[in-house]
């Protein structure tokens, strides 16, 4: 792991402040953690990132490249978001927008185990869009989100996953949630020959994600719904090497880092680095939806889950929150048939959920075809 | 489970925006995450958040308070940081300034294993003020850092603890660093007949975070470092349960959750929620450093490590982030005995690193006593 990482920031300075001192303590503060003139009278330098361009935006608004060794990363995950972002989280004004990866990093990370061609041999559609749905509300029993399932499955949706909010309610605990709703879809598919797919929401610590991965494998799901900062990052990677399992990563608690001025540009974050950590599926909020997302955030997103990204197969963007039935067509046409379609509050509104879901599967197959 | 869940919310609104529904849109998105009509309607609340009060602070800013079943929660930290903040993180102006803890999940979450007394217990120092440094830089070999070790230890540092960017370079891979280090203050301890304790970095993936805690287990280690948002926040716990060693928590990735206006307050996730989840030490960066917490934020955070919090031990604030050598006796009568002075790159810039750290040792001694 000789080859250097390279990150690009914008860099939004205070009055005063010094956009080439900004700039080389972030490669200090990231790596050897000294100040410059001791590091340096020490010969303590070799880890520290380095400014490799700097150029003025606008106003106090800079962009710098610094490179990075490859060995301060190794092949961790855990330590490549610490070199990302750990300690600047804490400080103002630094916004990674872009990131050069090393290839030899991206092959030891690995990527998603699955990939878009592996979901769509599990859920056998080779070409068209795919639907997804959400189960809930947390509060039903698991007969009730069995019965919700079953609906679904008959109309025909590729992925039913849980949402990322039920996790062991005593409403639905875990244990009789995931058979009772694997077994509804297994027999819809029985009636349908279609193959819908139940994704259980896995999120937990670690014994009890162990417990419930071992669950799913044994009900025969095909993949999981998880949400990586509640587990960790790595955790998408450990269930990639541990199960083979698709899957399919869920936003929450990203929000953080998307503060204007100060984080990691989105596409970033739900796009590559959520892919190199093993995702086979990014969900993100739709532009126009209850989120604030923008119409290039998303289209960037879908870029980074999908475009080149070294030796790594490309993961399928899940367009979710706050997706209008109506609008279906308009956001196929933009986004392509690589996408997942994560309908969930606007198909409950409907009155008979298997008819409305079996019109959007034959809303993408028309637009496909 | 069946205790509420309180949180306090300071709402931030757009001109325009209805605080009633933002509050009301809360409790929906962190739990049913169902459009408030199509919940009546479906006869569907029962697990949302429910608006208990809501004042007007100033502006366009408002106070809320929503009650969360602890159904809703179970006893999970990953469930928890779902509902405290998963969706609403990508939302706009939600801070999270206080939450009232039922004392059904506090006993069932644990908090710190060690706390206070078990950190002092092992260092073998009943009532003063304790000594912390981090070996640095990434770069240096195991035999440097070795050195290192032996000279802080022969200082009298209580605790060494590896810099949080210390994981496996090829440097120092951990497998020569642990038992270099720890067999270096061993030695040292025998000389002085003190008790200095070397916390290794243990962050990583679970698989490597498991041969990690072995490691140092075998090795005699008494505690360890770790980033809990790089390893997800569970993961102490899990350390705590599995391994019964003092976890000192690094906040490395906090940053992003500390915005203006959008966030959690660093003293409840730095303070409450470390120590809820198995901090025995929290690391935070004093005010004055390099990073910008105030004075007001690093005493909040020193009274959720050591005041009540229902039948938790307390737990040891770990002030760093530029405490400089010069200032010790301020912030030790600012905060008092009950606290760990980290203290690294200032101590780094002494010629001598052992007499420098003896000196911190008897100004420490001296202001007790």
């Amino acid at each position: 792991m000789t080859e250097q990482l390279s990150i690009t920031y914008h860099l939004h300075c205070q009055p005063g402040e010094s956009v080439e001192e900004k700039a080389r303590d972030i490669g200090l503060e990231q790596t050897i953690e000294l100040p410059h003139e001791l590091a340096v009278r020490s010969g303590w330098l070799g880890y520290a990132g380095r400014v490799e361009d700097l150029e003025h935006l606008y106003g106090e608004s800079y962009r710098a490249v610094l490179s990075y060794p490859g060995d301060a990363i190794g092949a961790e995950l855990t330590q490549l978001l610490n070199l990302l972002f750990g300690n600047i989280s804490l400080k103002d004004g630094i916004e990674i927008t872009a990131i050069d990866w090393p290839e030899s990093l991206l092959a030891a990370l690995g990527g998603p185990g699955q990939g878009i061609a592996g979901i769509r041999d599990a859920c056998r559609v080779p070409d068209r869009a795919l639907l997804c749905t959400a189960l809930k509300p947390m509060g039903l029993d698991a007969e009730a989100l069995a019965g919700l399932s079953r609906a679904f499955a008959l109309g025909g949706v590729d992925i039913i996953k849980d949402d990322h909010g039920l996790t062991n309610q005593p409403a639905a605990p875990f244990r009789e949630r995931l058979p009772a709703c694997q077994r509804a879809v297994e027999h819809a598919n029985r009636e349908t020959g279609r193959n819908t797919l139940y994704f259980p929401n896995v999120t937990a610590g670690r014994e009890t994600l162990r417990e419930r991965l071992d669950l799913a494998a044994e009900a025969g799901c095909r993949g999981v719904l998880v949400c990586p900062m509640l587990i960790g990052l790595e955790g998408m990677s450990w269930i990639r090497d541990q199960y083979g399992l698709a899957v399919m990563a869920h936003p929450s608690l990203t929000g953080s880092y998307f503060r204007p001025e100060h984080g990691l540009r989105p596409e970033l974050l739900l796009g590559e680095i959520f892919r190199i950590a093993g995702a086979d599926a990014s969900i993100y909020p739709n532009v126009g939806g209850r989120f604030g997302f923008t119409a290039s955030t998303c289209q960037a997103i879908n870029d980074r889950l999908r475009g080149p990204l070294g030796e790594l197969s490309p993961a399928l963007p899940t367009v979710g929150g706050g997706v209008n039935v109506a609008d279906i067509g308009h956001w196929l046409d933009r986004y392509g048939s690589d996408t997942i379609f994560l309908i969930g509050g606007s198909l409950y509104a409907q009155p008979d959920l298997t008819a409305a879901a079996a019109s959007l599967i034959r809303e993408l197959e028309r637009c496909h075809g």
